[in-house]
């Protein structure tokens, strides 16, 4: 779970499916760009799920449109995005969102 | 891939955990969730991941608030949350935003 502050803040959600193959790459330059990503000013948090059939979803966190483009725009993401479109996906959808309210549970032990 | 109109519009984002147990009763009750969400007017579209560790994150699509109201209490999803509570979670967080652009990508043949 990220922890995030209180709204207004912005999420990307990013769902895709996984070409065939190139498994461990990705992994690898998917760890990358985790890492990455939390050295970018306005970085709030990231959740990645990815299920048995190779679907992803993961949405990462950001204070504001200025942190998202610098995120969008670091030399190293750029060439992760090259090879994701050439290499690691069949097909993703991106979609830039700004998180009005949030609410969440925790089951009491 | 859920297929969506033109932003802007509206997504719920949700984060969970499964707690240990109840795995069939709540793989039901999700499908069951999944398929009346559709019947609810202003439902544009749901994506869900699970991962093999319990995570899971489903994000689904409203045209407006007064859609995502009807959804949140319509009388057998306000039992499913009160079971997801007492039951199926270890913890989650919801998160209600409006995605204000989105694009796609689908890899040439």
């Amino acid at each position: 779970m990220a922890t995030t502050p209180a709204p207004p803040y912005l999420a990307v959600i990013f769902t895709n499916r996984q070409a065939p193959g190139n498994r461990i790459e990705y992994d690898h330059a998917a760890s990358r760009m985790v890492e990455l990503a939390q050295t970018i000013d306005g970085y709030l948090g990231i959740e990645a799920v990815r299920s048995a059939d190779g679907t992803g979803i993961t949405v990462s966190y950001w204070r504001d449109h200025a942190a998202i483009e610098r995120w969008r725009s670091h030399p190293e993401h750029l060439d992760a995005q090259a090879k994701g479109r050439s290499n690691w996906y069949a097909w993703y959808e991106l979609r830039v969102a700004t998180v009005e309210r949030a609410s969440s549970y925790v089951q009491p032990a």
